[in-house]
């Protein structure tokens, strides 16, 4: 699928970057945009080579969060404010989703929708300028429960309400510090390629089963799904790369994974 | 509702503050006090000029807690006990259901039961004296099953095992450390009013939105109603105060919100 | 019961050491020590002077994990495979649902298996040399649900991926900083026994009561269950031990507990 105007999706060794790009007005994300990137995370799915995703922003951020300027057209009514919150879930869940681990690599703003979209990656990597806030506040809207919900449970429900009460924004030290922010670099990109590369002899049918179950265990919105823990699970299991790994451990040599 | 004796309920620009007001024994909660509580805040949830509310104590302590010396006449039988725990489990949901921000503006004692407000309230605002413990191993009870839950989502589950098996009191620095309490403070009434004059300018049903949404990602013990969060998120949306939002983004001038 | 090869029960003063046993292969737990374990537990819970267990391991280490060298033998095949992940959940579940504190006292390595038999525990004492890991990802092995439940509501969501994305080992000052462990100690099994002496005055019921009820609050991986949270909380109320307490309060004097 092409991806929307304002994103920009590229691919070296297994590892695909998308990024939002629109630098000029620090990347926000228009409704169509939206859309865009749960269809692109949700062809991703189908793509066996891929070891991994790093989201990111064109220039000095990552991304100012959903483009205001076409609220009134794209979210005026109280039911298109319900579809567009739907899309901004879409878009996360199939982050969420993906079988392989997705960081996101953020500098500059990270500003309310675009927290949902950081938060639904696996990790996120910031660069010391990087400053972030939900004003949801400011605007008389109620954000979607799905992201309330990661922020949860990455920084616990305190933290969680005093950004979304106050709408203040947190810099890079208090994202490390209270759990919303993973690692602090100066060249976030560069150190989600580094991870990638760190994990790249690990079996993908692996971290995939962890992932699933991982986010259904810190998701407290809907119940835990035991019939897609026991699938991820039994996949994995049926795997060549499971008899890989346990002749490699008789063999004491490094296993040779292939996702299959 | 006229407050139960031992409970003083002021108000200022927006502002109420409950006072438990025995301050000569600590301010212990009697059982009709529970059932007070209770009274008072599901009471305040139709005052739409209510901007947030502080819970504090007369004199030098937050609370020492439920009232022993009524607990042979109010909890003596099984079902007494049932029914003891579920008023001190409504008084506490009554709070937390309060669609605005609850602090708890701590000093001195704050034990056992008052410990359980104090978790029922958004914030726990504490001076250096503060103190705190749940001693029910102390008398062979089993706190609230909501408290316990309230205590994980604050300390997690292993420093919230060790406050429960032990008894022990932990301190003010001990309270920050582990996520019990929010803010240290020489004076958390004051800083209990600052922070609420912090955020008088926001969108009183964005907060009471995530406020509710932020409670039911956290209280593992009941399942998400996705219903409410439906209705919260639904109600922002046809506001007047949302229409603002936008205007006022527009026109590039702060918002006058209404809660309506 | 007799248990199986490779672990040792001891009983000293009401606190029962049960020992992973192999030394001179850093105690790998093979199938059948998995349901030994699990008996073991189960067993102990009929016993009613029973005040605490410490789970160790004999000589440098607490476990290597699972015994990887019968895995050919005991999950070869995909149903073998559920099957013995059925068996740790099981051994694991039993720790869980003992109805007194659990210590694990860990030096050396903590790996694959053993870090879900230590999180099973209520809290983990670990030596200045306990290495923990959870090499899943080398084996292409989707660990535990229910074991994963547990790393999340320790660690959190984040850190948790790490563990199993990366299956890097982790040191005992970063088991402490991330929640995995709760003291650290030189002789991590003369602390959990004095930390048994600490809440040796304490009633047992209430103390069962909230291990129940906290577990229950952290584990989101299965509905809460508000009638067990009702029968442990019914059962102290109705205790000889919640009539001492109150009489013991009311004639100032420490109180006697039973257990009854």
């Amino acid at each position: 699928m092409t991806p929307a105007d304002g994103i920009r999706v590229e691919r070296a060794d297994g590892i695909v970057t998308v990024r939002l790009d629109k630098p000029e007005r620090h990347n926000p994300i228009s409704f169509v945009m939206w859309q865009s990137l749960e269809a692109i995370f949700r062809d991703l799915a189908a793509d066996h080579s891929l070891r991994g995703v790093i989201l990111t922003g064109s220039g000095k951020s990552f991304s100012a969060g959903a483009d205001i300027a076409d609220f009134d057209e794209t979210r005026g009514t109280p039911e298109q404010g319900i579809n567009y919150e739907a899309s901004v879930d879409a878009a996360c869940d199939a982050i969420a989703a993906l079988g392989v681990p997705v960081i996101a690599a953020i500098r500059g703003y990270c500003y309310g929708g675009a927290c949902n979209l950081a938060m639904a990656c696996d990790f996120r990597f910031v660069s010391p300028d990087a400053c972030f806030a939900i004003p949801a506040a400011k605007l008389s809207i109620v954000y979607s429960a799905r992201g309330m919900t990661r922020l949860v449970s990455l920084v616990g429900v305190s933290e969680a309400k005093r950004i979304f009460f106050t709408a203040d924004a947190f810099d890079a030290d208090r994202a490390i510090a209270n759990g919303f922010a993973d690692e602090l670099s100066d060249d976030p990109m560069a150190t989600g390629s580094a991870w990638f590369e760190g994990i790249a002899h690990l079996a993908p049918l692996s971290i995939a089963g962890s992932k699933a179950i991982l986010n259904m265990a810190a998701m407290t919105d809907r119940p835990f799904d035991a019939a897609l823990a026991h699938d991820v699970t039994y996949r994995a299991l049926t795997s060549a790369d499971y008899r890989e790994g346990r002749a490699a451990f008789a063999e004491k040599r490094p296993p040779r994974f292939t996702d299959e």
